[in-house]
C-alpha cells in the first residue's frame, strides 16, 4: 500500500519472509552506497543478521548502530551517540538509515536520520506490532526529555517501509497486546468492522495468522488520516483517542509499569465512560470495549489517582493555551474532536 | 522585503531601532503567551534587555535562556540544555521562541525550534552582519559535531525576521569583516554592482553608514537563490561559493583561528585562481578579489598545506557518492555549478 503525501510519498510492503528480501526492496528505491542498519541489543541478535546480509547481498556497505532494548534509550545522549557512529561512518545525504525494531528504535533512527545532514533518506523494518501499525505511518519521529515523552523531534517520512508479519511470532504476549491497542482504537475512531473482527477472533495464535490484514486495515486507516494532515493540527488528532490519559497513566508509572497500549486502553475506556454519562457517545459502548481490552489481558482500571494522573499530562502537545483538544468517539468507529477548557478536563476522565 | 517560500514565506524588516519595537513586530505576527528568549553572553548583556522589555510591553510571558558565547555552544549538550529550559518554562507549540544574536545563536536556537515538541515558531533577531545576510535567510540551521561542522540540523523557517543595523556598530571590525566575506560573495556569483558598490567604499565607517543597503541587497540576493531550491539540491549549491576549501580553512584552524568569512575569502581566492588558470575565469577576476578582500582585511593566504584542507573537507555534504559539486565564478557577478570527482578536487584549489 502507498501512504499518499504528495512528493514525500512512500510504499508500506506486507510480506511473510520480507526480511530476507530487504536488500532488494530498498535496492529498488535507493542508490546509496552505505546503509546504517540502527537496532536495539534484543531485536537485533534475533533478526539483525538477515537484514545485514541481505543488505550486503544488494551491494550496499553497512554499518550497524545498536542501543540498549527499551525507552531510555529515546534520550538527548543516545542521539548524540548516534550522531558520533552516523559521522564515523561517513554517511553522506545520499545514503541511507535503516531502523530494524519497535518503536524505540524507529523514533530514535528516524530522528537521526531527520536531522543527521539536515535529512537523510530512511528505510523502517518494525518489527513489534505497534510499531508496524502505528509508528509505520505518519512520520513521527522522537526522543524523550525527563520533562515528558516525544518532546523533541520531527515530523519526517521514510522512503519506504517494509513489514514482515512473521517476526511478530517471536514477541511477548505483552508486547503484542501493547500494539493490539493501538488496532481496537483505529476500530474504535473508524472502523467499527475492525473492532468486530477482534471482538470475533478467538486468541492470539488466531491473530498472528491474520496479522497481515490486520496490519494491512490499520496502516491505511492511519495513512487515510494522515494523508489529510501530514502535520498534526488538525483531524490527526483523532488518533489520540485514548492518549490524553495515556500519556499520564504510562509517566505515572515511570514509563515501566505500563505499556504504551495498556496505557491507551486505559485512556479510550475511561474517556468513553465519561463522554457515554455524558450522552456524547452511544449507551453501551464502553461496556463493549472493556470486554474486547479484557481478552487480549489490557488494563481496564489502574489505582493512580486521577489529579495525578492529570498533573502527568501537563505538558501534552494537545494544549493550546488554555484549551484542549480532546479525541472521543459517538460510537464504536465513529471519533470526533471535542475543544475543551483545561478547566474541564477531569470531568472527561472516569478511571 | 518578503521571503518567497509558499506557506513558509517570511518578512525581513530591517529598520534602525527595531530592537525597540520588536514586541509589537512580534505581536502582529503571533498570538503566543509565552516567548523564549535565546541569546549569549555577549549579545544578552548588550541587547537582551531592550528585547525582554518590548516583548513584555507587547504582553509575552518571556524567559531568557542565555548560552556562552562562541562556536562550542553549538553542541549536542547545549541542544539538550535548550530543551530542558524550554521544557520546564512549559512552551507549547502555539508558543513562541526568538534568537537574538549571531549565527551560533541562530543556528542553535533554531534548531531547537525546528525540533521541541516537533517544531514551535520561532523569530530570528541577528546582530552580526554574517547572520544578518546569511543566516537570516534559507532556513538552516544546525549544531557542530567533534567530526565536522553543521553536521546534525534541520531546514527550518523562522516566521519573521528582524534587522536592527544599529546593533553593527558594537561589532569588533574583525566580525563586521567576516560577514562582510559572505557579502562579497553575493557579488561575486550573482551582482557585479554591489562587489563595485564595495570596491567604491572608503572603509568601515562609510559601510556602515550604507548597511540598510547591503543588508537589502544581500538577502534579496540569497532570497531569490533559496526560494528556487528550498532544500540545497540544486542550484542553491552556488551559495557554497568559498565554502568548501572554506570549512576546510576554519577546521584546520580548530575553529578558532579563522571566522567563517575568513574561510570564504580564502577559499573563494583559492579556487578562482585555480579556475581562472584553467579558462573557466575570466582574467584579472581573482586579482581584484584580492584586492577588495585585503581592503576589509579579509585573508588571501593560509600557510595550511593543500593536502591537509583537503581532508579536512571530507565530510562536506556537497559531496555525492565519489563526485562533488563546487560552485565557481566565470566573472564577477557570474556563478555557476560544476559537477567533478572527487580525484580531480585538489587541481581547483591554489593557497
Amino acid at each position: 500500500m502507498i501512504v499518499e503525501l504528495g512528493a514525500k510519498s512512500y510504499e508500506i510492503k506486507i510480506a511473510r519472509g520480507l526480511l530476507d528480501a530487504c536488500g532488494s526492496a530498498i535496492g529498488r528505491i535507493s542508490s546509496a552506497a552505505k546503509a546504517a542498519v540502527v537496532s536495539d541489543d534484543r531485536v537485533f541478535p534475533l533478526y539483525g543478521e538477515r537484514v545485514v546480509q541481505s543488505l550486503i547481498r544488494s551491494g550496499f556497505q553497512v554499518q550497524k548502530i545498536v542501543v540498549p532494548q527499551g525507552e531510555g534509550s529515546k534520550s538527548g545522549a543516545m542521539l548524540n551517540h548516534m550522531y558520533g557512529a552516523l559521522a564515523d561512518f561517513g554517511l553522506s545525504r545520499d545514503d541511507l538509515l535503516v531502523t530494524l525494531g519497535g518503536g524505540v528504535v524507529g523514533d530514535l533512527g528516524g530522528l537521526a536520520a531527520a536531522t543527521f545532514m539536515r535529512g537523510v533518506p530512511y528505510v523502517q523494518i518494525p518489527t513489534t506490532l505497534l510499531a508496524q501499525v502505528d509508528s509505520s505511518v505518519g512520520g513521527k519521529v522522537a526522543i524523550d526529555l525527563p520533562q515528558g515523552k516525544n518532546l523533541v523531534g520531527a515530523f519526517y517520512q521514510p522512503k519506504l517501509v517494509l513489514i514482515d508479519p512473521d517476526v511478530l511470532t517471536t514477541l511477548e504476549p505483552r508486547v503484542l497486546h501493547d500494539g493490539l491497542a493501538e488496532v481496537i482504537k483505529y476500530g474504535c475512531i473508524k472502523d467499527g468492522s475492525i473492532f468486530s473482527c477482534l471482538e470475533d477472533v478467538a486468541g492470539d495464535r488466531e491473530l498472528l495468522a491474520g496479522a497481515e490484514q490486520i496490519i494491512e486495515k490499520s496502516c491505511s486507516i492511519k495513512a487515510a488520516i494522515v494523508a489529510e494532515d501530514e502535520f498534526d493540527r488538525g483531524q490527526r488528532m483523532v488518533l489520540n483517542f485514548g492518549h490524553t490519559l495515556g500519556h499520564g497513566v504510562e509517566k505515572a508509572g515511570a514509563y515501566s509499569r505500563f505499556t504504551h497500549g495498556e496505557g491507551v486502553a486505559l485512556g479510550m475506556l475511561s474517556i468513553t465512560r465519561a463522554t457515554e454519562k455524558m450522552g456524547i457517545t452511544a449507551s453501551g459502548t464502553a461496556a463493549r470495549m472493556e470486554k474486547l481490552l479484557e481478552k487480549f489481558n489490557l488494563p481496564t482500571r489502574c489505582e493512580y489517582p486521577l489529579p495525578e494522573l492529570m498533573s502527568s499530562m501537563g505538558l501534552d502537545k494537545k494544549r493550546r493555551g488554555d484549551r484542549i483538544t480532546l479525541a472521543v468517539i459517538e460510537s464504536i468507529g465513529r471519533g470526533k474532536l471535542l475543544e475543551v477548557p483545561l478547566a474541564d478536563l477531569q470531568k472527561y476522565f472516569v478511571v
